[in-house]
């Protein structure tokens, strides 16, 4: 199979975490007779140093062309306490997002056995936790208008929804979780917020389509606590951009594997797949990052933008391989030999 | 000293939990010479049941002209899947923080040393946990303009906030910090909403008046993922409403304590002191509730409405005594005697 990826390392320690994943995808394509193509676009600070656009054309013209699309991270301290900065890496991240349609963004939590004791959390607490997030990631507040009045004394901003647009997204959330454990929560805050409004009685009238699901709602607020008590009692969840932020960021620390979560943006026609640690400038150019999250991120990637799900397995066994092992980088080493970025990312070629 | 006390107990394990304060605060009047004059108003879904409005005038009335108000919960499911309720309780507890002008809800978060094993975050993680956040309470999201559009397929909320609004809620978490740890955190999304980075700016404008505060300005996600990671690691933290509804809760569920835990809502007249554990309704009219943090919300009235710290330490010394006695209810008891929610107001009330 002919595989054509965009490849967008952005800012940070993606470009490292990125060249581990582009290694064992050219292993895995070896062993599996598949051909890839990749395509390298700039993103992110690095592209605003370049052309002055966090997300250039050119960018989109190749991730549109690409049948999938691996992201490394974005952002750069330099304009983070700056709110008057005019063009930000962030503004990159949600044009490309828009752009590209990328309107489910899927956030799975889990843990490993041999990373448990890392959680914050109590080991009770944390077993057997296997959630997963579909955070909609289109529209909302970080869409809406927004801007100024009384000569700046004033600020709005405003969250909108559609019903097709919380439609598309409970759709996938519905469909997921009949493939996994037929339990669905849809988060919202319908107290409140007319959106959340439209978002409860849109899902309740998706309810009857799939009488298996178990389908659950719950305030924003209170599953900021469940998350924390009881994060194994989640299946899948649902929600709309803002809490999705929010609550996919608290969900990832609880496993104890952040370093190791992957992610995938789901469109009608796009995907795209990144890992969920963000750019991490303090280890940028020091080959010390955990290259796992990118990794596993191309798994997904294998399996769900091209439904080869042996190649998928194959990375992942080789994941679980390099962690029992403890080919792991100084965040997971402990006592133990921490080894290099690059130098992961080379045994995990070898062992493909 | 004459205290005038307006007495809300709401719905739910409210009156319950409002009678053990009572009976509390009265045995510290009588120790130290003071006269507490307790006027009953109804709110919340009894209120909607008597007089069909959750926060009627006559309660505001009260309200007004009490010295502080004491709270129990407001709340009941029969109004939560219904999202055509045309009545809600919450619409009380938003019409009241408004009317009262209640703009800065102050909720601390700290350990007990006898409950620190039932935190689910390791103990190495919360120890020494002391943290406070002041929530913005009358403007943003809650109470912006709201509603729907294209035959209902539509619907949008706004967050609004003024420069002022900012400033007088900064001001708190300044004059709070130097109390304190020194440190203030400012919680917001600038990288991506115009109102957060009105917020941003403004509290920056405001560093050089207060230059022994150590300032710091996290990303909403950021601060819940760090919440779970270091708690330890804040002092006093400054939001706007919503993502103080989520975090508050969040960081409420970290202590172990959280049954236990008081809030007070202050306006620029009146102030408001409840519990944080809501109505829970499953437990209504059980006697099973634990009173201890109203019981403690009460001790934050006696100091913060009257400046009556001895009064308030008095308080918090009985707490303290029946925690470590075993007085508790059943969600403290673990597999000693559970005392019933009267049983542990008397005893404070003795002990006092
Ligand atoms: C960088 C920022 C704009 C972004 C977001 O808020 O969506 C990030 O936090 C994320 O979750 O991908
Ligand atoms: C009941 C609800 C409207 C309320 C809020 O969101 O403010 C509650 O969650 C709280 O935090 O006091």
């Amino acid at each position: 199979m002919e595989l054509n990826i965009a490849l967008l390392a952005g800012d940070g320690i993606g470009p490292e975490v990125i060249d581990q994943a582009v290694k064992v995808c050219d292993a895995v394509a070896k062993k599996y007779n598949h051909q890839i193509n990749w395509t390298s676009a700039l993103t992110g600070a690095a592209a605003i140093d370049a052309v002055g656009e966090p997300y250039p054309d050119e960018t989109h013209e190749i991730c549109v062309n690409a049948d999938a699309v691996l992201f490394g991270a974005i952002g750069h301290p330099r304009f983070d306490n700056d709110p008057s900065a005019k063009v930000r890496p962030e503004q990159g991240l949600l044009k490309m997002r828009q752009k590209l349609g990328l309107f489910a963004n899927v956030r799975p939590t889990f843990t490993f056995p041999s990373l448990i004791d890392k959680s914050p959390l109590k080991q009770e607490r944390i077993e057997g936790t296997d959630l997963v997030f579909l955070r909609e990631l289109t529209s909302g507040i970080y869409f809406g208008k927004r801007g100024r009045e009384d000569n700046g004394d004033t600020a709005y901003d405003t969250c909108t929804y559609t019903r097709e647009e919380v439609k598309r997204l409970a759709k996938k959330g519905f469909e997921m979780a009949m493939t996994r454990g037929k339990k669905l929560c849809c988060v919202d805050k319908a107290n409140v917020l007319e959106s959340s409004r439209l978002w409860r009685e849109t899902v309740q009238a998706m309810e009857k389509e799939y009488p298996e699901v178990e389908v659950s709602y719950e305030f924003v607020d209170a599953v900021a606590m469940r998350l924390v008590q009881w994060p194994n009692s989640y299946d899948v969840l649902i929600t709309e951009n803002l809490f999705g932020d929010i609550l996919t960021d608290e969900a990832s620390v609880i496993s104890g594997s952040m370093g190791l979560m992957p992610s995938a943006s789901l469109g009608e026609k796009t995907a795209l797949f990144e890992p969920i640690h963000g750019s991490y400038p303090q280890a940028a150019g020091k080959d010390i990052a955990n290259p796992l999250a990118t990794v596993l991120s191309a798994a997904m990637m294998f399996e769900t933008a091209f439904g080869l799900n042996e190649e998928a397995q194959s990375i992942r066994d080789v994941v679980d391989k390099s962690l029992n092992e403890g080919v792991v980088t100084e965040d997971l080493a402990g006592d133990q030999k921490a080894y290099k970025t690059s130098e992961v990312g080379d045994w995990l070629t070898q062992n493909i």
